[in-house]
């Protein structure tokens, strides 16, 4: 060996990972980081910038040399901080909130920072390991069955988002379903959820080679709040068996996206269950709440569903993307999470749920989970005390649907109109940012409290935008 | 509203993001990882816990109530670090190496920072531009036509994982290929490729319906370097077409999992488009390299193809999970990039790249491709000088395949168990961690170079201990 090695030249090669270096600058980006939270409500929460603004003002091409962190950060400042929609603004009530937390922040950085690549066991087995552990917490924490948790027949896995779970899950069912060789009557399958249901079940059973014609969307009304109706189901699964077709699965809803509406699982999962039907309960966003014990009677008859997901990204303070599914099955000592999700390679996820359990405790948890709501009820209590406006929906969660509907009698193409006015005055504000939904007819405006930055103060001064935007709009009219 | 407001007590809630506390604890997570990075190498590369053992060690309940980061980090020392299989060790030569940067931790923590969810252009404008531009830049830097970019009339999204690309261009090419309605004959479509190609594509196959009957894996020789014939392909697909099935799809690696084997893009693309199917490139790995004028020819006929995919986290420095994925379409000036992928929720992790190219500059990271190039060439050449061993396959990137094979006249069997033997005692050591594939019926070391931390010392201290390893086996024998 000895020629070979003597050629060797102590060359420092490039080092991307120099530790010195590593410090130095990851230091100041926690502050870089830290003084954007401080200044977080100096900016607008809804970009204002035009399509292609980017483009316009970067190079076409990666650099050739290296540039410096100071200027990279002033550009992150001057051309991707303005070009924002701000999730984290206490300002935004927007969709739902993406909630974030120190502590998933720095479970975040040790995930990035030991880089492995958790497909197998040995490939890293903490990262297996740790994954098992606090799915099976979270599943305590929700009062789950054991037999949706590893230390009885179940189990869970952490993956990206509700539309992979879904989607898993589908799979699951439909190869459950099929001849092991594949050649079953794939066009006979059916599968069922309410009109409320979020897209994303529609698109996972495309992917999935459901056929459209056989994906059923029960309507539901503002009567019985938008959620599923049990005698429905039934209805539609047996007028699709005498069609000689198959029943395949059931995706219930537990706060739907548009109103936070709950499907009844206990009653469904019955219906579903006599089909011989997989049954899966979307608590993307409301099942955090089942954490807290005045919410738990929600999720009454988990015990007869085959899978539940739930987003702790969304009320768990987790930040993106962090969707638990739990499932009742059997499961081996070692399990390979690889064969539980679309991909291979998977990352050291349960590092942030782990430090946020442990850096808050159940407690604060459901403090947090509380507080969202009393500050909803707030928003709530003021819409109820203005006569112009309306609360179009029972609030339940963090949600409040809500119109303004000062006098009906130039109809409801008018009132929506109205409403979308307000919408867009708000917003171009800058102050706050809003959504909108259109259910059973009705153009809603949704105010979405949680983003783990709003107060009390902030509720109350979107409050006051709105009544000023109303009483301008009322003015002109 | 005054009653209602005047009920508001300006109690502090709790508050998970506080912007001191975050700074506070943020630069302890920071000195934590340093450290971690200045000591990976006093840890035992490959874990030596024994399944179950963290569960036996933590709590069976999250708590009720608060801990401190110092307990938690205590417990990372002594709980989560003993079971890492370290993957940025410098003495990790298993799998394909999972590469890292500063660059791109900095890019993970603006990402985790702004949590923006850019399931469309105005939910985070900024996130979706940055990523056009950003897939515009590699795809320069890869010199591929104008027709995979945003800038032509192509375009690309970010990904999270190769099976993810593969899945959704599967289902991109069966929805074509199928009537509208969906009924069309599912099981009459085939998909191509050889019995090299990684196991997530049979695995997005049945993920997306189609029969494993009709999923045909090529067999590939060690004559031919393991790279899929187009001979044969064109055999298999006029073979089909005779049984009256419909070719869909033909996925052609760019460096296979098991030796870095290369599919000849420009002639297998030539067989797959007379029959009209979709031709997927699967670079994982190997594309990077391409960004070095002297690997660029690999990707010669990549213009008739009609997607690529490439992971930046196998060897762009990148860190998990990210993966690039050009097509040739056309694309509006708006684009929501969830209709690009399979989740809705996305992140904003084009800032990683962003930064990973402008910190280092396209120089330094051809330079580094050419440094693990050339620091596996001088594991080849300690290989070579040993007429101990042999290269069972020729090496072209990262990747050296070779074996222990003293004495043919003990047959094959007694040559799998003594390089069986081999690679159990290495990795029993922990001082270096290597894995072993099995092609064409021979059992292969693989010594995979490209940890970032790597340098030749740990290249001539690895093949140091291989010897002694071999010294130690033939002794006994």
């Amino acid at each position: 060996m000895g020629k070979i090695e003597s050629n060797l030249v102590n060359t420092p090669h490039f080092n991307p990972l120099n530790p010195q270096e590593f410090r130095k600058q990851a230091h100041e980006m926690v502050d870089f980081i830290a003084d954007y939270y401080q200044n977080i409500e100096s900016y607008p929460v809804l970009s204002q910038v035009q399509p292609g603004y980017l483009r316009a003002n970067l190079p076409q091409n990666a650099p050739s040399l290296p540039e410096s962190l100071e200027t990279i950060l002033e550009d992150v400042k001057n051309q991707i901080i303005p070009g924002m929609t701000h999730w984290l603004s206490p300002n935004f009530f927007a969709f739902f909130p993406s909630t974030v937390s120190t502590a998933g922040f720095l479970g975040e950085m040790l995930c990035t920072c030991f880089n492995s690549v958790g497909f197998n066991w040995i490939a890293s087995p903490a990262a297996t390991e740790l994954e098992m552990l606090v799915i099976d917490w979270l599943a305590d924490m929700l009062k789950l069955p054991k037999s949706f948790m590893f230390q009885g027949t179940g189990g869970g896995v952490i993956q990206n988002t509700t539309s992979e779970a879904i989607l898993v899950t589908l799979i699951a069912a439909r190869d459950k379903a099929l001849d092991v060789d594949g050649s079953g009557n794939l066009n006979k399958l059916v599968v069922y959820a309410s009109d409320q249901t979020h897209s994303t079940f529609a698109k996972a059973c495309k992917m999935v080679g459901i056929s459209p014609r056989n994906i059923r969307l029960i309507p539901t009304t503002i009567d019985a709040g938008f959620s599923l109706s049990p005698i429905q189901l039934k209805a539609a699964v047996e007028a699709d068996m005498a069609d000689g077709l198959v029943p395949l699965y059931l995706c219930v809803t537990l706060g739907t996206t548009s109103t936070t509406a709950v499907d009844p699982i206990e009653l469904l999962a019955g219906v579903a269950k006599e089909h011989g039907m997989w049954v899966h309960v979307d608590a993307a966003y409301a099942g955090s709440a089942c954490i807290c014990p005045e919410f738990r009677h929600h999720l009454n008859g988990v015990e007869l569903v085959d899978s539940l997901s739930l987003s702790p990204h969304k009320w768990l303070l987790s930040g993106l993307d962090c969707c638990c599914l739990n499932k009742q099955s059997e499961s081996d000592s070692v399990v390979d999470f690889k064969d539980w999700q679309v991909g291979t390679g998977r990352r050291f996820k349960s590092l942030r749920l782990w430090l946020i359990f442990r850096t808050y405790g159940v407690v604060n948890l459901q403090d947090h989970i509380r507080s969202d709501v009393g500050m909803a009820k707030i928003f709530e209590d003021f819409v109820r005390s203005d006569p112009r406006f309306e609360i179009v929906v029972p609030r339940e969660f963090g949600l409040v649907c809500f119109r303004l509907n000062p006098d009906e009698t130039f109809g409801s193409d008018y009132t929506e109109l109205l409403n979308r006015k307000l919408l867009d005055w708000v917003n171009s504000t800058g102050r706050v940012y809003m959504t909108h939904t259109k259910v059973g007819g009705i153009y809603i405006l949704r105010f979405a409290v949680g983003a783990t930055l709003t107060g009390d103060n902030h509720v109350v001064a979107a409050w006051k935008l709105i009544k000023e935007g109303a009483d301008a709009l009322l003015k002109t009219v």
